[in-house]
């Protein structure tokens, strides 16, 4: 039996990409619910049911929700600060803690903005029917907020002294996989905008680069367990959005 | 010398209040940086200095951050994490630490959207700018996210059985008062939209005038440390946008 339950969607990346990666570069050991087979609780209408589940005394507001022994938590960024120190991805003191969830919350801030882009108006509406308001949001995600948000990442890097290239410290952190995932994610979307802020911020680029190279990461985005991005995810492709 | 030091906008209550309150209810001694007088840091340009100040190896995205002994933190959600325990606004075990971070997380997720009601394309334009697209956003979050956030809120009431209307156990925690706080903006911004849902849901409405009655928060409603909401914060009331 696995040690963790991931519950997510079946379809998408989208914000459970960010604890599946945590589990994948620590090798733990987990299963991905509703992806597996009917039998087993696959399916996303099981996974509504669970997530509805009227006994459940601490029951998440949307997926993901990571199950472990007695415990149920949801919200990503409470997830991974439960998990960062079970699976050696954040360092032992308070403030290496702390500092690595604000890390998170910013990553966070920003991934909401990049769904907002395409689905300013509405998560209920087809993008189609937001789409005048969608290329006024991702004009302005792509000229003021992607370089104000990897700006900061990439002071934040460059603060850093410790050797290699790391949001905190010298040691791999799961923040420095969500914020792989962000740089994954905006080259997918907003492939013209993402070139062209990290031609500018280096110590960014390397940091996605280094994750991609680490073996359990490689192999992770090889095999069928990663999802390939698509348009009902948080971060889609129309090209018409890309303010480049 | 003051314990705390918070660091937010000087004009309004923003996601800094949601820091103030935790601090006023736990009866902290905290100093409110930049509504100082000039000559102690006071004021927005000396605020924006400190968010900036290039020395700092953990700086913040945007305020709110505190600043105790030699930690200085930033995201409102990490603030209270930390402040939690420190001020007694959370219970002792993981499980309570990490259920009141999931329920304040998702208040955060709230609020944001509640500021995207009426800037659903870009902060840094006049709502006047995207009037259009507020009034449709807006319609949405009445509509449909304000039932959905609600309903979930008083479904966590409901099932905690511990004695007194709280979100976690039988104790106050710093969740409780954020959601006071959730419930006290949207009451401002949109009134009609509001009484509607909390007619339906009673704990949430009876936990927001439970918090409101506590002796210190009582104090401080009245004081001039509390700022008046108002048409330049999260909440804002635009009629217009009242789809009640």
């Amino acid at each position: 039996m696995a040690d963790y339950e991931l519950h997510y969607w079946t379809g998408i990346q989208g914000r459970g990409e960010f604890v599946r990666l945590a589990l994948e570069a620590a090798g733990a050991s987990y299963v991905d619910v509703a992806r597996g087979p009917e039998a087993e609780g696959g399916g996303d209408g099981a996974l509504m049911r669970r997530l509805r589940h009227a006994s459940n005394p601490t029951p998440s507001f949307a997926p993901p929700f990571l199950v472990h022994g007695d415990f149920c938590i949801g919200q990503t960024a409470a997830i991974l600060i439960y998990l960062g120190p079970r699976l050696g991805l954040v360092g032992k003191t308070e403030r290496d803690v702390l500092w690595t969830h604000q890390l998170q919350l910013t990553i966070a801030d920003m991934v909401s903005e990049a769904h907002d882009s395409h689905h300013p108006i509405s998560s209920s509406l087809y993008y189609e029917d937001q789409k005048d308001a969608a290329l006024e949001r991702a004009k302005d995600f792509c000229t003021h907020r992607i370089p104000k948000f990897l700006t900061w990442f990439e002071q934040v890097l460059e603060r850093n002294d410790a050797p290699g290239t790391h949001l905190v410290g010298a040691q791999l952190s799961y923040a420095d996989l969500s914020l792989f995932q962000l740089v994954e994610g905006l080259r997918y979307a907003f492939p013209k905008a993402a070139a062209a802020a990290l031609s500018e911020r280096p110590l960014v680029a390397q940091l996605h680069d280094n994750v991609r190279r680490l073996p359990r990461i490689r192999d992770y985005l090889k095999s069928r367990r990663r999802l390939a991005f698509n348009e009902q995810g948080i971060f889609r492709r129309y090209p018409e959005l890309d303010a480049g």
